[in-house]
């Protein structure tokens, strides 16, 4: 258990590293949307045979929903994933001069839900379908197909919401004071809300 | 069989969704062609084990011809994946705004029909050998080939065509009022003759 | 063999049609240097089981050279890919409005020579490693390394050369009047220089 | 021993050739970051079964680490790196025009090493993960997880170090003029301490 909380720490750790100093160095647009669907891509290579390589605890509800992670094992997975996401945040706001009044983008609640909901809905589904599924067991592309969710999401997503899809970035973007309270919590919620949908139509959908 | 239509009502919907919302936030270039090609491929990944992933009334109509889907489904299938690229493509025009009269292109006919017959072709092809074709079982670059194709297609035709390659898109541009009912039209026809020649084409080629 | 040819005209045809639309409708740039190697990328996947998926005669003479293709079907398949770059060629020039003037570069012949040498040993080298090797059989790789391998090459000479690594490219330059008789010969010529290279250096790296 | 040396020197050259002409033909940006990946997936996939496909003497030294190379092949390893580091980045500067004066860039000690020190640790630890760890044998991925990590690196610490991650990288930027010997040194340092790390946090998470 060690391990696997070690492996959800570290890669949660530098998607969120990622998240802030691409955003910080490029602004929203192709470059971080490229480089976080790469940095999840890689970590869900790298410790997808320790832990799962949720790196989300959007994806923790949904894999508990599906029976691919056991319920007691989902909060410790939330605690390790937020832990690794609010420390990245912090270090990138030392590395990279961070001005909030800027960042802090005005967005359209309802339309933020929606974005919100459909793409982390997708994300949990690609996960399930790709990563915990017997039809597609020894699979050598559930990192690619997981991280180029990610990038679709951002680039659909671009200015509609902050594209987070996962409670660990929402919690960063707070902490770097990119986002505040208010809409990092509806974020965090509605990336819930669309993982319990993808662990539910999964059942519908899958052969097993 | 109600998987197999949830699942390509899905997956076409997630492609037309990603279609309608990266072609407003982004106009035409580099971004929709990556976002389009890679929510195919993730889709494709997704899917694939449960229905054989098409999202593409063309990729059926070849697939039915080659023999990997019976003549039966086809119709099904059709309606399921028409279903989900209208509702998605509705669904984008409530979460953007969109100005039809700026978004509608001109296009010079006959150099359409060349463009969309020549890259669903080679969609269909694609799909034909690396997901159908026993030499290539249990491959994990089917998803890769078949999204990365339609970013090549995006790319090549731009300017001469919507770069459609596909139907359910075809009708997405049409709910989205993109495209009018005669460039749909003439579209949709042109991806399943295009879909039907890489059928044919494929008996040719396969080792079968 | 009939399959084998016309796989290799199907491929061949489909890289310099988009060889030909991407630059006239995006300029030399990162889009056609993506395009191509993601078309590459999606022939070889296809056509791979049939043909071998050479697309190029530099890459059919390391094949040679290596043992992996028969001497007496070089010719062959020079031919194919020959006619299928040249068709390609002119389908393009009639889709897009080419303006030979503009488009003729001017290179410095000896950086041209040692670009196009260096990047055709790098592509033929990775295609013997990676797609006739004993130890990587069964890879689901090869088509991804062979592909980013002209997109690396097309990023890294940007300016330097045409960027062809395949004498059916600069034929194909040849046919839409981008490339002058003189430079599409050396470029050629230096194409078949490389293969040969990779040829011999192949055997020296190879553990069979 | 010849051979794996052999295919070492080939891989950084192609690296650092690369680095060095995208660099000097693009800028820092797009483009180099995605070149620069996709040599190093490229020359993983086609020397992986071969030499192991370090290309980096930090990564040998966390292979070493890890018991994947012996101790005693290191220094090897190393001279072969860096000599094809060194000639490939003396061949990019007689191909383009190096101007070191504007290549020069300024950067903050403190930050660089920690940027060089946290993404060479992540390049490490997907490599180990990836292409050394029993659980993930035969599969498909680690050239693309590997090279897809120095594009994240090089994305995410743009403008705070020059994305080496990589001590033969770091001697070619020397080479070309574009690093000084105190930059370059202090680069290098960096890369053995990331890669150090990154061995002993692979045998904590490990499940072997």
């Amino acid at each position: 258990m060690f391990k696997k909380l070690l492996v959800e720490f570290i890669g949660t750790f530098f998607l969120i590293l990622t998240v802030g100093l691409s955003v910080f160095s490029s602004g929203s647009g192709v470059i971080p949307a490229i480089a976080i669907g790469f940095v999840l891509m890689v970590m869900v290579y790298a410790g997808g045979h320790v832990s799962g390589a949720h790196y989300n605890p959007a994806v923790s509800l949904a894999a508990a929903i599906r029976g691919a992670l056991s319920w007691k094992d989902l909060l410790p997975y939330w605690v390790a994933q937020l832990i690794g996401g609010a420390l990245a945040a912090y270090i990138a706001s030392l590395l990279v001069v961070v001005t909030p009044a800027e960042a802090q983008a005005k967005f359209c609640i309802p339309v933020l839900i929606a974005a919100e909901v459909l793409f982390t809905f997708a994300l949990c589904y690609v996960v399930l379908h790709t990563a915990t599924d017997k039809d597609t067991e020894g699979n050598s592309f559930y990192g690619l197909a997981i991280g180029a969710t990610v990038t679709v999401g951002a680039f659909a997503t671009a200015g509609l919401c902050f594209g987070a899809f996962n409670p660990a970035v929402a919690l960063g973007l707070l902490t770097m004071g990119t986002a505040c309270w208010k809409i990092a919590g509806i974020t965090a919620l509605a990336n819930l809300v669309g993982a319990a949908l993808a662990g539910y139509v999964y059942k519908l959908t899958a052969n097993e």
